[in-house]
């Protein structure tokens, strides 16, 4: 009998709707080679997958041919693990009006076992492998970016729930009735038209017309702010923009109360690029879950920033997904 | 060798501040014998457990003697399942102010190992093992009594969080700031102080005194209404009561669509007697969450009633916590 041979290495693939990121990643978290492609380009998935199989096969040469791959794993939007397809993803050429089955193409070329989930999945996968989530069986992953994204995990487990879609916290409903403001859903009130970075940027717009408060971002053009103007504001001394990540914490936190509620994590981690804010938003987010938060639940939970964040932390995200298969 | 010998039976109790109702279940939750003390006579909690084996004694002599039970479960106010203790349950002489180690007391004086849970997630397990929840995988069961209770099951398994209390839905903020009606337990807009039975009279009580619509209502004491009474109003065609449950309703639904965004369950299933309202209640809940649910989950979940409601069905879901033991 031969004995089994360990397979040292999972592919991890960041499929954005501009390039595509490969990293062939030990069990450390260690990339050993990284490759990408545009996205965009391929009108085709077949010639996607082509071109992404052509561009991996230098690299899995690299690290001693595919007899070393273990297995492979997809952050893609609208990514569902159940059934390893992308579903009407608005931003890929290829995928934005029907079902991809992605994680079978791949598996097909390549020959070892694919799965996809969605980004934010990816991420606390991600977390939980490699992070600042090692060894923890309960906590939330939350994405600050453009978008307000999550992964929850239960007993070890990523909250898949019974279509493969759970975990979309920033589409709770945060301020109900004719008040909310719009989101990108087609609803209104969603804790992402509030706390993802162009809820920030719409905080400050509000603020800046409906006072005539002195403020450093009354020098920017203000359909132009960006969440990053409101940070560079602020740490310069700017009242007005403390002010704006102060509401925008403070809502993050009276959510991550309910959050708390429902599974009792031991941590929320924020990921992403407004966890660039630090304390500006950490400090308001960690008061009103205090002050919100059920008895029985206060100071339980720990908040914690991505140690993931940087260039690398999609790709290790993605490869984490393949570990389980 | 001896073959294992198959055990058939559990021991279920359901714990409550008046009466204490012990069962021995089969696998199909059938009770093959039932015997029940008072709770709050005893002052001790080693009076209560030896009142509580002597009882027993007699029924397991009667289904073959301790051989054939595999197991216990309690149903208890604030148990957690992770310690096997009741902690501070502000209803039980015993246990109102302390932890109280339940499950070892009894698995020390039965000889089978025993485990215990409070009331909400017992009656989810209940519903998992033998309701309306046979098969899935992932649903939330919410139970609409005196107070809001839930229990939430993920991927087969009842989420107890990284303290053994997560799922406590009934204090999700659904009215947030000033206008949110006082809760029991110390804060304001909780989903349990509109929608419990208790919140029903409340907003039965709101909607006499701040209107002059007339209603049956109007011919009882404002101040000993129950959710009861309402129900009886509307079901004789009585408006105001009717628009009394779509408020209760609406509420609970839109609720829900937050809950969906979380887990994404297969179905919500609701327990307890504020579900002999029937449509009164479920019409609305079901048209909220339409009205309100994020794209995607949209006609996934189901919304049923429990099939294990009536007087046995706290006693099923208190034993069905012992089978997994």
């Amino acid at each position: 009998m031969e004995e089994p041979v360990m397979k040292p290495y999972v592919i991890g693939l960041d499929l954005g709707g501009t390039n595509s990121v490969f990293g062939i990643v030990d069990s450390r978290g260690d990339i050993k080679a990284t490759t990408a492609i545009k996205t965009q380009v391929y009108e085709k998935v077949e010639d996607y997958v082509e071109a992404s199989v052509e561009a991996l096969q230098a690299i899995i040469e690299q690290v001693g041919g595919i007899g070393t791959i273990k297995s492979m794993g997809i952050g893609a939007p609208n990514g569902n693990f159940y059934t390893g397809t992308i579903e009407f993803a608005p931003n890929l050429v290829w995928g934005h009006d029907g079902i991809v089955p992605l994680a079978s193409m791949f598996s097909e070329k390549l020959g070892v076992p694919v799965a996809l989930t969605n980004d934010a999945n990816a991420a606390a996968l991600g977390e939980m492998t490699y992070g600042a989530a090692r060894g923890m069986k309960n906590f939330i992953e939350i994405t600050l970016g453009t978008g307000v994204g999550s992964g929850i995990v239960i007993n070890g487990q990523l909250v898949y729930g019974c279509d493969g879609f759970a975990g979309e916290l920033g589409h709770i409903t945060m301020v109900r009735g004719e008040q909310g403001r719009p989101c990108g859903c087609g609803r209104t009130g969603c804790l992402e038209a509030y706390c993802s970075a162009t809820g920030v940027a719409r905080t400050a717009r509000e603020m800046l017309e409906k006072t005539d408060r002195p403020s450093l971002l009354r020098d920017l053009d203000s359909e132009k702010i960006t969440s990053l103007d409101v940070s560079i504001a602020a740490e310069k001394g700017d009242q007005l923009a403390k002010d704006i990540y102060e509401f925008t914490g403070h809502m993050l936190g009276e959510a991550c109360a309910d959050f708390a509620a429902f599974s009792s994590p031991e941590a929320f981690i924020f990921f992403g690029g407004m966890t660039k804010a630090g304390d500006l938003i950490m400090k308001p987010v960690k008061e009103a879950f205090d002050a919100h938060v059920l008895k029985i639940f206060k100071g339980k939970a720990k908040f914690l920033i991505s140690s993931l964040d940087g260039s690398s932390a999609a790709v290790l995200g993605a490869s984490a997904v393949g570990w389980d298969l």
